[in-house]
């Protein structure tokens, strides 16, 4: 048995969230609901005409792990900051969840990476990213005994951006088969995929074997515009996949069939940053206590239900409480 | 007239919001609902200590000029942060909302300073404050030019807690009253009345035109235990005093007599951080409006309850669109 349930690797970021309406958007070229990179300079621009912000830390997978921990689960996160303020408040938001976190920090190079975030009236998130120290993430950061101790190895598709973080991911996926491990990938956002398309096409047929991704970023994959042919394309080339679909739940696609989840019912949706990122939480908590598919999808949606009710990608409340509330 | 309505000087800090049960208070020995200075050390055990944080932007008078702000009124800030990303971060969230900052920012010196807030699952706020750069403050930044040119000086008893800022205080007060502006002041916490008591009625007695207290606060002044007694203390030692008493609305108090002002209805108390703040903002605008008292009082109550109905210090409705709403 694993000593770990889940190790993640993905881009470290903190993120500064805002509130502003469409015409912001609409003014500073942004596409909703999607993540475009940002240099610094850019970054600072788009800072200043930014209003009033709350900075929470975040990072895709960083969400994901911390959501694992919440369900009770044992987690590590491997991923860079830079010996700086936001460094030091994504380092304690990580460790006061009990996740293990012990990768070298960045003493010189660019500050701790930061997501702007746009939240819209209609609760949709717009992000920008500035990676920051996030792009000095490379192989060298990549501790083989802590790949090995863990039941899944989750890696986010952002972690194709940075050009040694890629490489990163691609000794940590490596390590983790050889070991006997689930490599997990989750596509991130259809831009992402657009960047990366034959790349990420290569690792779901060869190297993924837990596949998450919504319904844009799966038909960004095959370039095809209907769902159900997208999941077809998919189905036998990874051992299960996961799509999520925002209030019409998720498709749950096997060798054995394919699931459909329900969405879990919120009272409002206030903001949607990291219900994709907790969906994979809940999934994974549940296949790594080797709960039947559609549980690990139950999982998903209820952990997803939760981030997206209030402001902010990582739970307020535990997890592992509202799982069991829910079992009774 | 005044080209500005309100000048605040303030000790400028981020505060980091996270949630705790009582037993935590207990096992740190922290003081419910009250301010204690902590220094470095202590701040990081406590930080260590703590869950998962949220950032935003605080500081007692600086959360009282962005309501100002968020009012409509024409506001500016004296307080001192350091060039690091806290105090980036504390200097977009002021400039953002319209406020003017231009105090120098401490090149050397301490970090930015942070409040260390534990919101219980009462709604109540216990605070543990480690000043920092704002412990830099001085004589020097205060701006004759721009205390002159606001209709009032808003100062925050917590000055009194960093030599130099005391002395800030001083001068800023009179230039104001040289230039026959009003002086405000708030007593801030009943720890810190207890720390400064007889410097603080010195000024209540001489120096203050606009005393904002909540009930603990002006019980300590006088020491004494019955409310009534301690209002009938305060009369005519000040043009205007408003006393604060939570869920029991206001009471002012003033040459003219008492106004008793009822608390605005809240849904639901979520966090309390910056209710007495956001009522002296809501007061003064009034008062730069020429309202009457009681009108002056109920604005104030209509910004405390919009603070308090979410996590933070700061409004996150426009206040100038609440005070519209409720006109109709």
């Amino acid at each position: 048995m694993a000593e770990l349930d889940v190790v993640g690797v993905g881009n470290a970021l903190v993120d500064v969230l805002t509130h502003a309406g469409e015409e912001f958007l609409r003014h500073h070229g942004l596409s909703k609901g999607t993540m475009q990179l940002i240099d610094e300079a850019r970054a600072r621009d788009l800072y200043a005409a930014m209003g009033p912000g709350v900075e929470v830390s975040g990072g895709s997978a960083a969400n994901t792990i911390v959501g694992v921990a919440s369900f009770g689960g044992r987690a590590s996160y491997v991923g860079k900051v830079r010996n700086d303020q936001l460094g030091d408040v994504f380092t304690h938001d990580l460790r006061s969840m009990g996740v293990g976190y012990a990768t070298p920090v960045a003493t010189e190079g660019p500050a701790t990476g930061r997501c702007l975030i746009v939240v819209t009236p209609d609760a949709q998130r717009t992000m920008s990213t500035y990676l920051g120290a996030s792009t000095r993430l490379g192989p060298a950061d990549i501790d083989k005994r802590l790949i090995e101790r863990a039941h899944i190895l989750y890696l986010e598709g952002y972690l194709f951006d940075p050009p040694e973080a890629q490489e990163a991911f691609r000794v940590a996926a490596d390590i983790a088969h050889a070991a006997g491990r689930k490599v997990a990938l989750t596509l991130s956002d259809p831009f992402c995929v657009d960047r990366h398309r034959m790349a990420f096409r290569e690792l779901v047929e060869r190297h993924v074997d837990i596949l998450f991704a919504n319904e844009a970023e799966i038909r960004s994959l095959y370039e095809v515009q209907d769902f159900d042919a997208s999941v077809a394309r998919v189905r036998g080339h990874c051992e299960v996949a996961a799509v999520t679909r925002s209030e019409r739940g998720s498709v749950i696609v096997s060798g054995n069939g394919v699931h459909v989840i329900k969405a879990e019912p919120v009272a409002a949706v206030v903001d949607t940053t990291g219900a994709g990122d907790l969906y994979a939480a809940g999934f994974m908590v549940g296949l790594t206590r080797r709960l039947p598919l559609p549980a690990c999808g139950r999982l998903g949606a209820l952990a997803a239900a939760e981030v997206i009710s209030h402001v902010g990608a990582r739970p307020m409340r535990s997890l592992a409480d509202l799982a069991e509330a829910v079992r009774r």
